[in-house]
């Protein structure tokens, strides 16, 4: 296991270089927004791009599609959400602040405690037994639980009126949902399939927090797996387990993940069985993953309410049923904190000398290559190299400061090469190839450090 | 130019075999909200990486960002959103009906007349004088103009009140403006350069339509190029020309492409020059890109209300000034829209035989080989194939059904080639490539069939 480091320390280091800046920052931001920089940007869509290649374009049995953010609020009635997507919202009557109170029980038992499991009343009666203090003020003295629903609610349409009412998706679950018979039908699909989106959902949570980790927009990576009732208890194995494996191989350390099966009173209404996948954050291990057997919930719901059959005709037995689906839900920003937590190390070069490295996997680095000339005076010549570099690899070109410097200032955002461009180049067409975690070098061709960076992309 | 269908075939025909389907459809839909299939999702993933390629990672001058939907509300005070952002909405006092008053103009002079360049007043007096009459029930009895604000508004956090308020992006654009320093800065860059972003944006049209031309929820692709004031009409023109090429090495015919400069009284307040990108719609030219010079406006307003300067000093000269900017703005929806009607063709292939065909460019192409062994005795070999080809290239497989109605059913999505497994590939190792546009068929190694793919993706 790594070295840890206060999640300030990563943060800051996040803020400073290029990855995210705080939302609408000129103007004082706005509550627990964030706007993801050059290099940030990079990170999330090779993230995504990873995840739609693994879950989507390698497996035969999937497909993706992208639905809409806003849905028809029939959506929303039948998967539940309208009734019981809800917080429980305690105000502190001294000082006025707002709490969730299943938040403030984990909190006060250094979640020893797992309020997820309990009811509304139960925690009413636990905060009151325990004479929970309000972690603002310090004073104990909370109205009853008020039921928040999270879901964003706006108007569509002129009129402002209860008919226009719209909602921003809580979840992209339901598109695929929704969709289950188009998609199976025009693709001509047979169970076992999955049908799976990458986009963003919005949930208007009371108590946002701990930077990128709980935002009220964030963006979803989800898969519905479609299965034979009876099936789904090896499906869900196999998603676990596939999930896992994946998450090792973008480079975090399997000792910093936990697989964590929920417990029967911790289930959803819906769910039979249902598992997190925990990353080792800075402030201990929590949420990276949601691995549930959703049942035929979701889809039987969407045929009552719809009055469309959601029914599936085996080609093989000529049975009918509605499938259960597993379904594997990760969040991009969280899976990007979980990276770059797993990225950060400082390390001592030499003495009264430390560099800061994020040691990405090559293939989620924001920059796979940097572009140095040694002097100015060779501007020419590495930017014929830049250009015939960076139609296949994310590059930089970097002339300021001195070599050591600029290696430095690759180091810290995780670029694993640098490729140096010196006078020798322009007679031997050879250039310096620096590697990030070892800080060797080697003096090879272009072609052979094609060659070397493909390599370090593949798998 | 290329044969012109009517917009209901083409329709038809992309909501039919798994590229678009309506939105909430099972629940009777949700106005104009449309969801993309399988094949749609993967022609818009080809969009979105192309236009960030050709625009962002190709461009040394270039870097991405991704900013957040829900803004702090004072941007939308400094870009004039909350004041200005307005349709002029009529409703018909007869059938109770609700129009745009420029849509009324502009549809009964046939577009003839631009009503984007008149007041509200002007407006208003045309209508009475032409005696505009009603589309829906034909009688000339209109309300005034209202100014109606297209911005979708909703309530962060638990109280909903105006201190609350914030609303959905109606652009990217601000999302570059208001960190143009943090960009600036955490990258070191130096004009010229430009911030890029790929996002959903919302717009509460009071009259959306023609499929997905324009839709309440659309994604963009934003470029705001910032440059030194004097040498905007410079890149103005750059843009103006790299944009026309990006499209046609997209695939369509430049006689499809009309470029539209603004009259002077038709500019936005914030612009001293704006073109337009028209497409060749079925229904007629019709707008696609939108490039404006847009001046220091943007960034003249945050500085104003932010009270942060939005100065950049040029290392060079030592001038200090706010950068002018040109903006390449386009809908991805809307080309993709563009991209499909130019591909459909109906073809007459023999007496009593057409097909069908998408002609894609194949980097634009949802899939780009579909795997099709001649018998299903030879399904193991063919998904020996697929897997091995799967890795590089989006595949499809398909054994059902004869070999002719399989290569009409790729024909239809696109796809530009077909590999057929048949049992002479078990003993000579080869496979027979079929050509989507010319149906003609080679004999080719699978070494050589990688190949003939790449080469078709380049540039």
């Amino acid at each position: 296991m790594k070295k840890e480091y206060r999640i300030e320390q990563v943060i800051s280091h996040i803020r400073t270089s290029g990855f995210v800046f705080q939302g609408s920052e000129i103007y004082g931001g706005l509550a627990n927004t964030w706007d993801f920089g050059p290099l940030g940007v990079e990170l999330k869509n090779n993230v995504k791009a990873l995840w739609w290649k693994s879950f989507i374009s390698n497996n035969p049995h999937n497909v993706g599609i992208q639905s809409a953010i806003l849905m028809n609020p029939k959506v929303w009635k039948a998967s539940g959400h309208l009734d019981t997507f809800n917080d429980p919202l305690m105000d502190c009557k001294s000082c006025k602040s707002r709490h969730r109170a299943d938040k403030l029980i984990e909190e006060f038992t250094n979640h020893e405690v797992n309020a997820g499991a309990m009811s509304f009343k139960e925690m009413e009666d636990y905060i009151e037994e325990h004479k929970i203090p309000c972690p603002v003020c310090g004073k104990h003295d909370f109205t009853n639980i008020r039921q928040f629903n999270l879901m964003f609610k706006t108007h569509q349409g002129v009129v402002e009126d209860s008919k226009n009412e719209i909602y921003l998706r809580p979840e992209t679950a339901q598109g695929m949902f929704v969709n289950f018979r188009n998609v199976q039908r025009s693709m001509r699909l047979k169970v076992p399939f999955g049908i799976g989106q990458i986009g963003k959902s919005f949930r208007n949570e009371i108590t946002p927090g701990n930077f990128i980790f709980r935002t009220r927009e964030f963006e979803q990576m989800e898969l519905e797996f479609f299965v034979k009732p009876g099936e789904d208890l090896k499906w869900y194995e196999y998603w676990k387990s596939f999930c896992l494996q994946w998450l090792v191989d973008l480079g975090i350390d399997r000792d910093n993940l936990r697989l964590r099966d929920h417990d029967q009173e911790e289930l959803s209404h819906y769910s039979v069985a249902t598992a997190d996948i925990d990353y080792n954050y800075p402030w201990g291990f929590d949420e990276l993953w949601g691995i549930a057997d959703r049942t035929d919930f979701d889809l039987t719901q969407h045929q009552t309410h719809s009055k469309q059959s959601m029914e599936y005709l085996d080609p093989h037995t000529n049975e009918k049923y509605i499938p259960y689906v597993i379904e594997p839900a990760l969040g991009v920003e969280r899976l990007m904190l979980a990276l770059m937590c797993e990225a950060y190390r400082e390390e001592e070069v030499s003495e009264n000398d430390t560099r800061i490295v994020m040691g990405f996997s090559p293939k989620v680095a924001p920059i796979k290559v940097a572009i140095l000339p040694l002097s100015k005076k060779l501007s020419e010549e590495a930017t014929t190299i830049l250009h015939d570099f960076m139609d296949e690899f994310v590059c930089d070109y970097d002339e300021a400061g001195s070599i050591g410097k600029r290696y430095r200032r690759q180091d810290a955002v995780g670029t694993p090469f640098c490729m140096t461009v010196d006078f020798d180049s322009l007679e031997d067409k050879k250039v310096t190839l620096r590697y990030r975690d070892s800080m060797e070098q080697d003096r090879v061709t272009l072609e052979e450090a094609k060659t070397i960076l493909r390599d370090s992309l593949k798998g």
